[in-house]
C-alpha cells in the first residue's frame, strides 16, 4: 500500500498508513498542509487541529523538512490537491526530526553543490523522476530481450586486453599481473553466441577519457545484443524494435514522470519503425554544404552527430563508416571495402548518438589482417580467433548506452542527472 | 523458430529451417547422424542418402566437430532420437566448415586446459546448462523485486572508499587520485530508499582476496536490495520469498537443464518458508559439541558453515552474531548489544552461505560511535552519516550472491562453472 495507489485513485475514502518523509509543510488557520513522500510518489496529508490530540498537532508544528514519518488517514478526492488526492490525517507519528537546516532547502543551488550532496539531491522530486525513467528503461531492454529468446551472459569486468586502445583504460594491479576495466563486453558475447545463438550482456563500462562534457560519464551502463545469423539488415530492425519498445512502455509506465519533467510526449509518440537511414558519405555531405569543417574520413564529432540528428524527427541510422574511423572488427561492405557494415543510432532533438552496432568479421583471414593493420597485439586476441576456427558464423550485434538513452526520453541538458551517483574526471564522491 | 520449440513438440511434422553448430557427427549404413546445437537446444538431425542431392551427402561427410550449418527438414517424433524428436534433413548448407583438431573434442580435459579455453568450453551441453539456469535466476531475482514495488538503483563501481577495509580491494588510479573498485553497493542504496522506499542495485562486485578456494571468485555479481522501514524480521521475510521464488522459477522453466545436470530436485522442491533458524551462539554451541574449534566471537569459516548446513534440509538462517565478527553498519541487537540484528542465510547440502544481511544502524550517534570503534576514516563516511540526519528510517537489506546461488541450484562443486568469464586470483583470460 503506497502513496501511487493513492494517486491512482484505488483508495478513495478507505483508511491508509503511510511511512515517508516530509517534503514540504505549511499551515493556515487550524490546519497543517504535508507534501509526504514515501518512494512510490507524493502526496498531500492535512491535518486539522480537532481531528488528532493536542500533542499530536503541536509535534506536526515541529516538523523539519526530511523528518520521517508514519501518518494515518483518510484518502480524501480533491480537486485542489496536487495529484487530486489528500490524506485527511487522523494519526502521525514522528519516526525522525530530522536536523533543521537541511542542506537543500533552497530553491536554487550551483552544481558542483548540488553533486557533492548527490546522496541528497537524489530525493528531489525531479531527480526522482529521472531514475524511474532510468530504471523503467533497462527493465524495458532487459524484458525486450528476454521475450525474444535471448540469454543474459555477463561479460568480465576485468579484462586482460583493450577493445578500444589502452589510453582510455583504467588499470589496476591483479595478483602480480595487470588488469583493465572493460570498456565493452562485446568481444565475450561474441563468444557465447556460439552457446546461446541470442546473447546479451547488461553492465557497467568504463572510459578514462579525459572528457568533460555534458555528454560523457567514466563510468555508464551498456546493454549489448549479439545474434549469430544476423546480418547488418537484421540488426538494424531489431534495434529499431528495441528502441520503439523501451520508449513506448517508458510511455505507458512513466507518463506521470515524464509529464512532471515537462517531457514534449509528441516527438516520443513519433517513434516508431522504420528509423531513417543515412549513409555515413550522405552525412558528410550535408555537413559540409551546412559549413561544417569535416573530410570524408574523419569521424563525426558530437556537433555532427546534433546536427544530423535535427534533420529528422525519428531515430536516424547514420551507416557505413570509414572503416578507418571504427573498430578493427566490423564487416566491410561487400560493395565498397572502404567502409564497414556499422551504424550508429542518432536519437532526434540534438541527441546524438545512443547506439553503436555492425556486422562482424566472421573470417579468420580477415580478422587476422585486421589486427595487424589496426596494430594490435595478436596474443591478446588468440581466443577471439579461435571464434572464427572453429564454426563461425555471420552475426552482429549493438551497444545501447542507458544514460544517453535516459538523458533523450527525459530530454535532459546534462548526463550527470541520469544515473544515481555519476562517476566524472571531476568527481567520485560521494 | 528454434530447437527448443521442437523440442516443446509444438513443430512435428512441419518444416523446419535450424541454424547452428555440429556437436557430433556418425555415421551408420546409408544414414548419418547429427547432433545439432543452436543455442536454445539439441537435437538430432538425420541425413538420409536418398532424401538429398548426392553432393549435399558427401558435404555431410566433411563436417567436423562444431561447424556451422543450416538445416532443412521434417521433424518427426522419435522415442529413440534424444529428446523424443529428429528432424528428416531435405536440404543441408555448411556455413563454416570448422578446423578439424576441435580443442576439446576428447572426453576428458584437464581443468587449466578448459579454463583457458573457456571461450570454446562454454559451448559443452553442462556449461549451457548451468549458464541457462544462471540466467533464469537473474530474471527471477529481478521480476521477484520488480513485481514488488521495487526501484532498481545501480549503485557506483568506482568509489572513493571502502566498505569493509581497504586490504581486499582492486585500486585504480583516477586522475590525479585513486579509486577503489566495490565490494558491496551497500551503502549507496542505503542512500536511494529515501527516495524511493524499496530499492535493489545487481551488479558486478570484487574482492582482491588471496582466496583460492573452490566458493571464491574476484568479481562476482550481487543483487542488493535494500528497503525503508524493514525491520528485521521483515527482512527475512522477505529473503525466503525472494529465494523461494526463485527456486521454484528455476524448477518450472530450467526443469531439462537441471535434469540434464542429474541434479537431485528433491531438496529443491522443499524449499518453501519458512526457512530454519539458529542463532550464532547455537551454532557454535553445536559446532563445538561436535569438535570443532571454534570460540564464541569468531566469524564461522566454510567448514563451519557446511556442517550447519547439512544439520537442515531446507535453508537455514544463522543470526545474531558477534558484533565485532560483523561489519560497523549492523543495528545491535535490544536484548544484547554484545550481538547484531544480522543473518547469513546458508543454503542447504552443505553448500554454506549465499546471503548476508542485517538491519541497519539508523541512529546518528550510535553509527558515529561505531565508525570510530573499527578505525575508519570518518571523512569518506560524512555523506552515509547525512542519511542518518536527515529523515533517518529504520532500514534493512541483504546481498544475494548470484555465483553461489547458482551453485547451489545446479549442485556444482567448483564456483568457477557459474559464471561465462570466471576471474580468480590465477586467471584473468580469456
Amino acid at each position: 500500500m503506497g502513496i501511487s495507489e493513492i494517486l491512482d485513485g484505488k483508495l478513495t475514502e478507505k483508511e491508509v498508513e503511510i511511512k515517508g518523509w516530509v517534503v514540504t509543510r505549511r499551515s493556515s488557520g487550524g490546519v497543517q498542509f504535508l507534501i509526504v513522500r514515501d518512494g512510490s510518489g507524493m502526496i498531500q496529508a492535512t491535518v486539522h487541529k480537532e481531528d488528532v490530540a493536542p500533542q499530536k498537532f503541536e509535534d506536526v508544528d515541529r516538523l523539519t523538512q526530511e523528518s520521517s514519518i508514519i501518518v494515518k488517514g483518510i484518502v480524501k478526492e480533491d480537486k485542489r490537491a496536487p495529484g487530486g488526492y489528500e490524506v485527511r490525517v487522523k494519526d502521525l507519528k514522528i519516526v525522525h526530526l530530522a536536523m533543521p537546516e537541511y542542506p537543500l532547502s533552497k530553491k536554487s543551488h550551483g552544481i558542483d553543490f548540488l553533486a557533492s550532496l548527490r546522496h541528497l539531491w537524489i530525493r528531489s522530486p525531479r531527480q526522482i523522476a529521472i531514475l524511474k525513467v532510468r530504471a523503467e528503461i533497462i527493465k524495458a531492454c532487459r524484458d525486450f530481450l528476454d521475450e525474444n529468446g535471448f540469454t543474459s551472459t555477463d561479460s568480465p569486468i576485468l579484462t586482460p586486453s583493450a577493445v578500444e586502445g589502452v589510453a582510455t583504460l583504467f588499470e589496476t594491479p591483479y595478483f602480480g599481473d595487470k588488469a583493465f576495466l572493460t570498456q565493452s563486453g562485446q568481444l565475450y558475447v561474441e563468444a557465447t553466441i556460439a552457446a546461446f545463438g541470442k546473447v546479451y550482456c547488461f553492465g557497467p563500462t568504463f572510459r578514462a577519457e579525459k572528457s568533460k562534457t555534458p555528454r560523457h560519464l567514466t563510468e555508464f551502463w551498456m546493454v549489448e545484443p549479439e545474434m549469430a545469423f544476423y546480418t547488418f539488415e537484421d540488426n538494424l530492425k531489431l534495434q529499431e524494435e528495441m528502441v520503439t519498445f523501451t520508449v513506448k512502455r517508458v510511455l505507458e509506465k512513466r507518463r506521470r514522470e515524464l509529464e512532471f519533467l515537462k517531457r514534449d510526449l509528441v516527438p516520443l509518440r513519433k517513434v516508431e519503425p522504420p528509423f531513417y537511414r543515412i549513409s555515413y558519405t550522405e552525412a558528410v555531405d550535408k555537413l559540409q554544404k551546412a559549413g561544417y569543417n569535416i573530410e570524408w574520413g574523419e569521424d563525426l564529432g558530437a556537433p555532427h552527430e546534433k546536427f544530423i540528428s535535427l534533420q529528422f524527427e525519428k531515430p536516424v541510422f547514420v551507416h557505413r563508416y570509414p572503416a578507418k574511423a571504427k573498430a578493427f572488427y566490423m564487416q566491410p561492405d561487400p560493395e565498397n571495402s572502404q567502409v564497414v557494415l556499422c551504424a550508429d543510432l542518432m536519437a532526434p532533438e540534438g541527441y546524438g548518438e545512443i547506439i553503436g552496432g555492425s556486422e562482424r568479421i566472421c573470417d579468420l583471414k580477415l580478422l587476422e589482417k585486421r589486427i595487424e593493420e589496426f596494430g594490435l597485439p595478436r596474443e591478446a586476441y588468440e581466443w577471439y580467433l579461435d571464434l572464427r576456427k572453429y564454426g563461425a558464423v555471420p552475426h552482429s550485434g549493438f551497444g545501447l548506452g542507458i544514460e544517453r538513452t535516459v538523458m533523450w526520453i527525459c530530454k535532459l541538458k546534462h548526463i550527470r542527472e541520469t544515473i544515481p551517483f555519476p562517476r566524472t574526471i571531476t568527481r567520485i564522491y560521494p
